[in-house]
């Protein structure tokens, strides 16, 4: 274990938490106390410093965007070949945990002092980068920095967003001064890797050190309106019901059946989860006239995710024609499945055999800044375990063991692709 | 139809009615704006206040008890016979409608004012009842005044009982004039008839006019918390998740399913009902780790309830074990099933036959202080057709031919009852 990572991580784990407190362990781990740092707030400026001044201590070149996204260039021998570009976020959820986004710009971070270190001569340029904005917590949509950088939204666009309190992040990014003013582009830039936390149970339940992340899920949500009969619970007979939430009890048991049938017959990572229901007017002796419901659906083969969706719609109509209530609902496709580049997946998966890690492939069932940058470089991920799979809650946690291991894949993969 | 008492109800219509306006059709209604009159309201006194001057010009003896509960007595030729009572309340839930519980109180008032008009000597004595606090919007639990006359909750236990604001009946009765003196009793009444909207839609569904109300169901409510594990939707696969929800879908079906069975194989009156279902910590990427659930389920057959209970534990625990999740359940046994007097229903009935209205033979779905007061005398109830079945609604309505039938109805049977 190289203790400057391990040192990182625990310093940066104080920055947004109240009171700051230093983690260097799980159980020093407060299940009510995360970390809270959105854009724009005095823990997003102290990681944020914090960051930049190691940057800077390990002798890259610092350049801040106009959307407040940080680069952190080491230059290449070979003047003429595209950049190797790793890193992720350092902004979080509200009461988040210490490793979701930070791990991916550390570990990226330390492979670059590594190779410092070793005095390895790196052909291409590295460059470690922090995206503004991955999770959306101030700022939506979430992954906007990534988004810019890759030219799917505007600096403009980006810089106009408004979090709640009515203050654009270009406003929000002056005042804690990382408003930069470059436009950056991937025009220079040959590949990518991000390590991220899992922020799943696979690797931690089968006790691998490394995911090689071979497909990241397309996301749709299916917002739903049931609109049935309020009545009285004792004066209304059961055959006189329209109830609103008996239709999308229906529906709940639905997706996650037709969910799990999918993994069962296709193998396929199709998950499907009713994570939103709100029931009105929701006392207990009225019958619910009014669902309203979100879904969640993701897979990481397109056919499947459209058949999946095709299908609930289907169920709901029905559910229905069968209870005789309205059902109004809106297709959101939060994106598509995105595939990683094959060269670069083969290239962690061989590094990891390297260095004598453990490994096993593996889709992100979560959206992450490599999916946006995947769509004009080669791109691709590499997880390390969560304890318990869990991710968004002060008790997400990594083992050292495991971060070291992640660290040594990616500075591998580093040093291989610096050279192709 | 009688304008005296369609005058009343329309001059009630507006105590409690923000701005007050009197509702003289369907069409004057406001779906968003009805009536507030819990008991200890400015709308609650003057409702009050508006009746006891109808009572008094009626020539009726009125006397308030200890907890507000109202009675207006017209002697009878004989001294030895027990009282024929007959009312409801005039308080009211938030926002509700215009005829629950007034209806009841004025066809019992206007019954013993065309007995007075006809010059129909009646040997028992008659009285106009109001009782105290029948919703419980402002003081629990519900029935509170005809609890306290049928001796199952003491004066002090009412009196003492807090409001939202803190208040107690006691104060609250002080406030607008109705803390009566004298300790009421049920010691000199024989028989009790209650004249009530059905606040279900089987009558105005079947154009029938009257309910003669054979049965009042017992309620229990099953209160039950899911605990599954909360965890990203994205992150975790099909397999590994213990997603409450999924758990709480089940339920609600069965519950749903299982009294459906039950009205089709007894025919029963059976009703079940998830009114009430909260999912934590609700965002639709988040598998829901905590449901929390109210189950409603109503009979007239105790053992009908009680099977239905304990199949639904049953599910709960085949749940429990099929996902893997925990189930904390809690059993109220809110009352039990109370069958009204044969006698005094087969009187309800013949008077129907005698006056020529089209009656049918039902169950009250709904608790009424009915219900308490059987426990001590011979009682019975007529229904009134609700328009689609609405009640606890600002579109609560009756039709006005439907009103002067009850009427008809209950004159008669009081008539009736007077010379037993």
């Amino acid at each position: 274990m190289t203790n400057r990572l391990k040192e990182d991580l625990i310093e940066t784990s104080q920055f947004g938490r109240t009171p700051p407190k230093k983690i260097e362990s799980y159980d020093q781990l407060d299940p009510e106390k995360g970390v809270v740092r959105p854009d724009g707030t005095e823990g997003n400026k102290k990681i944020r410093d914090y960051t930049v001044a190691r940057m800077k201590e390990a002798g890259l070149q610092v350049k801040i965007d106009k959307v407040g996204n940080i680069f952190g260039r080491k230059e290449g021998s070979s003047t003429d070949k595209g950049t190797v570009m790793s890193g992720s976020h350092l902004d979080s959820v509200i009461n988040g945990g210490m490793f979701d986004g930070v791990l991916g710009v550390y570990t990226a971070l330390e492979a670059v002092r590594r190779i410092n270190d070793e005095g390895f001569e790196n052909e291409r340029p590295l460059e470690v980068v922090v995206f503004t904005g991955e999770e959306g917590s101030a700022f939506t949509p979430a992954l906007l920095g990534s988004s810019v950088l890759a030219g799917q939204v505007s600096v403009d666009e980006a810089l106009n967003r408004k979090n709640a309190a009515g203050q654009t992040l270009g406003e929000a990014l002056e005042n804690i001064g990382y408003k930069g003013s470059f436009e950056s582009s991937l025009d220079d830039v040959e590949y990518f890797v991000e390590t991220h936390i899992e922020q799943g149970p696979v690797l931690d339940k089968e006790g691998i050190s490394v995911g090689v992340v071979d497909g990241i899920v397309g996301i749709t949500w299916i917002m739903a309106t049931i609109l049935g009969e309020k009545n009285h619970a004792g004066g209304t007979p059961m055959k006189a019901r329209k109830n609103a939430l008996v239709a999308a009890a229906d529906i709940v048991s639905f997706v996650n059946q037709q969910a799990n049938e999918m993994v069962d017959k296709l193998g396929s990572a199709t998950v499907g989860t009713v994570g939103k229901l709100n029931v009105f007017p929701g006392g207990i002796t009225i019958i619910p006239g009014k669902v309203e419901m979100g879904i969640d659906i993701r897979d990481v083969v397109p056919k499947n995710l459209e058949n999946l969706e095709n299908e609930i719609l289907k169920a709901m109509e029905d559910t229905r024609k069968k209870y005789g209530v309205d059902i109004r609902t809106e297709v959101q496709h939060i994106h598509v499945p995105v595939t990683p580049s094959a060269e670069v997946v083969n290239i962690i998966d061989s590094s990891a055999s390297q260095v004598g890690v453990t490994k096993k492939r593996m889709v992100s069932g979560a959206g992450h800044d490599a999916e946006n940058i995947a769509e004009k470089v080669k791109a691709g991920m590499l997880f390390v375990p969560s304890v318990n799979g869990k991710s968004h809650v002060p008790l997400e946690w990594t083992n050292w063991e495991d971060i070291e291991k992640g660290a040594q894949v990616l500075t591998q993969t580093l040093k291989n692709l610096s050279w192709r």
